[in-house]
């Protein structure tokens, strides 16, 4: 059958990574429970599921996944162990609890991710099983196959045209009266997301709801959706992390400024590059997460911004840069002293903001490389929106 | 602030609902945690919120929003209630728990959600809380308030144009070596699925990975979103879910032939809309749900359509509608003989599949009403897609 993403094949996660977990705890089985929302869940299994539970079951050496009502054609599909459907229509945890024990574990310890429904668990509980909760299945997502680096960079291909989209519009737009103008119309924050996601439509990939663009003020408010008019000599900032193909997402944000006079909007700009540069040069195979951060914000604090700054306040008001895959936020975490290493995923992106002036962050997305980095897509930064 | 769906303000929830749930259960408290894909937390709190976990509590008649760190300002705009933030970066379970306890609920019973994340169970448990599970805020979204239907009414505005887009695609397509020809190149699944959703985003909603597109056999998988040709004489049938202002979803099916000869697709066609008039005839307050199942069956029945299919095989193959709201599948279920009250929302979306020919499914989205029903959208139906 051929893939709505061209010749790009669904990544493959071989669920034998849970054995060691499985080994050091004495266990005799994991057992994940969620829905289509559970990203967790999605990279065991690869199904795309539905908004109700179903369960994934991992037991001497057999994946099994306890389809859902009506998915069973899209579940075998997509998944590549054994789909249960024999007990469909009971509830979750008991129907995990079934397939454990059809696999020869009637009774010990299970691992569990510490968030699953509170139901499944007792369930699960009541059938005589000791849970203790895991972080293997957060581990092993930290380090990216190439299979998985390739849906990153094609998504990243369509925010790429997502953002070239919203640079071309502002450099035809036109300054009259304290406003922008195009087509015609103001133009909007809200009219210029629209834009954006129409084009990543286009390329199909999914806004996903997370294409944030802020105007002046709204720049520091770091997860703005609302609808302002864009203004000439303004910081306009645009973050756009659409999901695509096999659930993976991109991420990459640009900050512009339309018939700038200098000012704040070009100081902060000149701090923000120059952060972005001295944490990207660290990057490599050894070096700590947490290093990318500090020289980001030694930086930023030699420019005259308080690197350390609220919510709300002047300066820099969170991290680094996260990892990035089947989740838009996973680890590692910038601000941890995590080893970096070869496969590792996450943006890099600094930011100031005053909620009196602006905000300004730029973000690019890197694969720690045996030697060094690499950017998981090409796009020019600029502080004036470029025509071509 | 202006908003970016026009004058549409967000639906409030006023949590004393939760009031008579709690003397039942002589209850000292409510909790719910979960993260923005948590629906039922999202219908308490208007939160759009972020892919980690906080909480929602309820107490002393009054309701507290644990923000998750770098949230405040969203939830602050978004929230209702009191907005917390001195425990930020604590467990949620635990920052629930302390939360309970400043509002003078340190131990007793209290109400969550069946499906809360085990780790909060826990946490509120060793705060020395029994917990009972609670069903009152499915219940309350049962009936949808003015402002509900207006946000219901306003994205089912949007997916009648998403599907006005693609009957103009499929009515200007022109069949070539049995294949559509559009725009001089064969028109997919995929092809068109990119243009309804290009035309959902310019109009500011999200097609939240929602447009699904069958064609001749695959309309029989009930959730196909791949890639297939398009061919003269097959069903394509087109199922749009996006959704809009304030989390609210639409919901709106059609199925089309380009050049039909009749035939399958044709018998097909006619029982499927009998259904779906003999189900709306059904729709009164006091009328139970699982009728208007019931009297569509009878009408495939009727037409020499096997009412009770299994998935993959020849008929119906599922239930006739579902509630519609902050979630796209809620309560009630047409299978289930729930009482019918005025503010009730749901699908009605009768089909038939035969995995040798293809699949129809008409769907209207409707609101009970005082004396009868009201469907959501205006949007003829038609078996051969009309250019204008």
């Amino acid at each position: 059958m051929p893939d709505p993403h061209g010749s790009l094949p669904a990544p493959e996660t071989d669920p034998a990574f849970l054995d060691s977990a499985l080994a050091a705890a004495d266990a005799v089985g994991f057992v994940a429970v969620g829905n289509r929302f559970d990203d967790g869940l999605r990279y065991l299994t690869r199904f795309s599921g539905p908004d109700r539970n179903y369960a994934f079951v991992y037991a001497d050496g057999e994946a099994i996944l306890c389809a859902p009502a009506l998915f069973t054609e899209q579940a075998e599909r997509e998944f590549a162990g054994t789909v249960r459907t024999t007990d469909v229509g009971d509830p979750t945890g008991i129907r995990a609890a079934n397939t454990l024990s059809d696999l020869g574990a009637s009774s010990g310890t299970v691992l569990v991710p510490q968030s699953i429904p509170h139901d499944a668990a007792v369930h699960l509980e009541q059938a005589g099983y000791d849970l203790e909760s895991t972080t293997a299945v957060a581990d092993a997502r930290l380090i990216k196959t190439e299979s998985e680096i390739d849906c990153l960079r094609r998504v990243q291909r369509a925010a790429v045209r997502g953002m070239r989209r919203a640079e071309e519009i502002l450099a035809a737009a036109e300054p009259m009266d304290d406003e922008l103008i195009w087509q015609d119309a103001p133009l909007s924050t809200e009219r210029l997301r629209r834009q954006v996601n129409a084009e990543l439509a286009v390329y199909g990939v999914r806004d996903a709801g997370n294409t944030v663009i802020g105007a002046g003020p709204t720049c520091a408010d770091l997860h703005y959706t609302g609808m302002d008019v864009l203004r000439p000599d303004e910081t306009i900032l645009l973050d756009i992390s659409p999901r695509g193909p096999h659930g993976y997402y991109g991420d990459l944000s640009r900050t512009y400024v339309v018939d700038s006079n200098g000012g704040w909007e070009r100081r902060a700009y000149v701090a923000v590059e120059a952060a972005l540069k001295a944490g990207l040069a660290e990057i490599e195979p050894g070096a700590h997460a947490n290093e990318i951060h500090r020289e980001a914000a030694a930086e930023l604090t030699a420019h005259g911004f308080d690197p350390n700054a609220d919510e709300g306040e002047a300066g820099f008001t969170h991290g680094t840069g996260h990892g990035v895959g089947i989740s838009l936020h996973e680890g590692p975490s910038l601000r941890e002293p995590v080893e970096l290493e070869s496969g590792m995923v996450f943006t890099v992106e600094p930011g100031v903001y005053d909620p009196e002036q602006g905000g300004v962050r730029l973000e690019e997305l890197v694969v720690v490389t045996e030697d060094g980095y690499e950017t998981l897509h090409e796009y020019p930064r600029s502080f004036t929106p470029r025509a071509d």
